[in-house]
């Protein structure tokens, strides 16, 4: 109830802040911007989409702004900011991934082709760039900040993004290896989203860390969730086909774990015969899942000490905790 | 030789500067880096190939700062952000165009695969904008409006970058929306550039105007320059395969030109049955390079003349000059 009032005011409010980003209109710009729309789950109506994704990151950000005590409003351009990040590198992500869906709708590149879906991504990379240019009250210095904060979160995007490329090909992939992928591909730029949140609140510099480091262990527990939803979830609940994770020989943690304990499955990734339901199976019986969610369980308590050691203010506080367990499963 | 001795001296500091932003090293990040260093052309000796490019964006930046009565050093960041947005926009568009070369080398996506281009793509993206945060003396506000200015023109590129792959399967285009591609594909990050210069200089707003004038207008020549290059060029001057232009149905200025010109050219566009000779020889026939060389001179007039007026100092000055007549190939 209390997080679904914060949650539903500041949704509003960045839904309202991305449109206004993307909305820019030329006639020759049409199709250029429908790209865009398109992915953003936005129709030509004021509708917006079930396709649209959570905008988990911004939402973040907002509520660790005013968590941290600060004014909401102020943080608008930078979670906004965050969001078009993510769906940058989503729309590459897919075309990287060969993926036809997602959000149960054909993906850009599925949509409009690989050219046009490749330019459609730096098209939001660059509009996340110019949402953080906007003035509505930080100064210049913060502005700045924020922006070198984005930018150095991209470098750990791409190079977790590269790793993630690089392991399909790559027999043997240790535990820290996988650690250092998810912690550029996705723990960084929800660490960027709490961050920017203490940001504009202009938390004291301890705080601010706190945010971050709550962040980053959030993200890891998330990726690991996602990994075994990867192997275990419904297509229902995911937007993604099922088993893709099996199919593209992805190395993700429940078959990392599962590669070091049963030779049997080493054999089939040596011989690239992966049968979704034989490779369940032996991950089944070895436990793999148990070992997932052990992991996911230890990251989901070092993000819950963070939250709780930078001090977390009313409802947006009770809210953040609140949205933490309900991202892990485990919510009410 | 006075152009020659500015040149050599502001070429070296540009590839030190490109090389720092690039050099962060850990093992992880090895292969990584790799695909960035031989894209800009290095090896990993200190040699600077052939294959690196004539550094022309970077060059002019640091030009036009020393001609506006400024610091070139301070220009260093900004011309090291301009070159590597020029870089990200080849690694994509090589794949885009489908380019298996690129100054007389496998481009990045045929050497690397195509999901590794995308995301070498993005890095040099970033890497621009984290150039752009060097602190060398320029100002917070000043970098914020480096910042934005390169946002803006990567809006523009992309833009551009749309229509130009639209053209492909659009059966008309007008030469209003082939002046519009252009500004945004080329002359868009040609005038930053400039404005760069002038930027670091602080110079007066109406100076600074002139200098990004006097980009936009070389870039519009220079484009022309290169549609007729691309048809009429030989593969050892420009290091890609001859004809690819009209092989791939490329709407460029001399198509164009003739497609409004020739009934015959209109058909064989119509059923995609373009060979580069019969082609060739209608372009010729219809008098479609003088048409463009004209137009090349058109612009190529406007640049010199928005140089003239921003009133360009000493050697630099000269060096300017020289270096845009050079461009368009009536330099000595």
């Amino acid at each position: 109830m209390l997080l679904q009032t914060v949650v539903s005011s500041f949704s509003d409010a960045i839904e309202q802040a991305l449109r206004d980003i993307l909305a820019t209109d030329s006639s020759l710009d049409s199709e250029y911007l429908h790209m865009l729309h398109y992915h953003m789950g936005w129709t030509n109506s004021d509708q917006l989409l079930d396709s649209a994704g959570k905008r988990t990151r911004p939402l973040l950000t907002l509520l660790c702004t005013a968590a941290a005590g600060g004014d909401q409003r102020l943080a608008i351009p930078l979670a906004a900011g965050v969001e078009l990040i993510h769906n940058f590198s989503l729309i590459h992500d897919d075309i990287q991934d060969n993926s036809q869906l997602r959000r149960s709708r054909p993906t850009v590149w599925a949509r409009f082709g690989r050219s046009q879906a490749i330019n459609a991504g730096d098209a939001l990379f660059t509009y996340a760039h110019l949402a953080l240019q906007q003035d509505v009250g930080l100064t210049s210095e913060t502005r700045l900040e924020a922006l070198r904060i984005l930018d150095e979160t991209c470098i750990s995007l791409t190079k977790g993004q590269h790793l993630d490329m690089a392991f399909e090909t790559q027999e043997l992939v240790s535990t820290e290896e996988y650690m250092s992928m998810i912690s550029g591909k996705t723990a960084a730029l929800i660490a960027a989203a709490t961050e920017f949140g203490a940001l504009a609140a202009d938390a004291q510099d301890n705080v601010r860390l706190h945010y971050r480091a709550y962040g980053h262990y959030l993200g890891l527990a998330f990726q690991i969730r996602d990994d075994i939803l990867g192997i275990w979830g419904d297509s229902a609940e995911t937007g993604k086909s099922s088993a893709t994770d099996i199919e593209r020989g992805k190395k993700t943690l429940p078959i990392l774990y599962g590669l070091r304990q049963s030779s049997e499955l080493r054999e089939l990734y040596r011989k690239d015969d992966l049968n979704t339901d034989t490779v369940r199976n032996i991950l089944d019986e070895k436990g793999a899942r148990k070992y997932c969610e052990d992991k996911e369980q230890l990251h989901a308590q070092d993000a819950l000490q963070h939250l709780a050691a930078a001090d977390p203010l009313g409802d947006a506080g009770a809210s953040l905790e609140n949205m933490t367990l309900q991202l892990l499963g485990r919510g009410d």
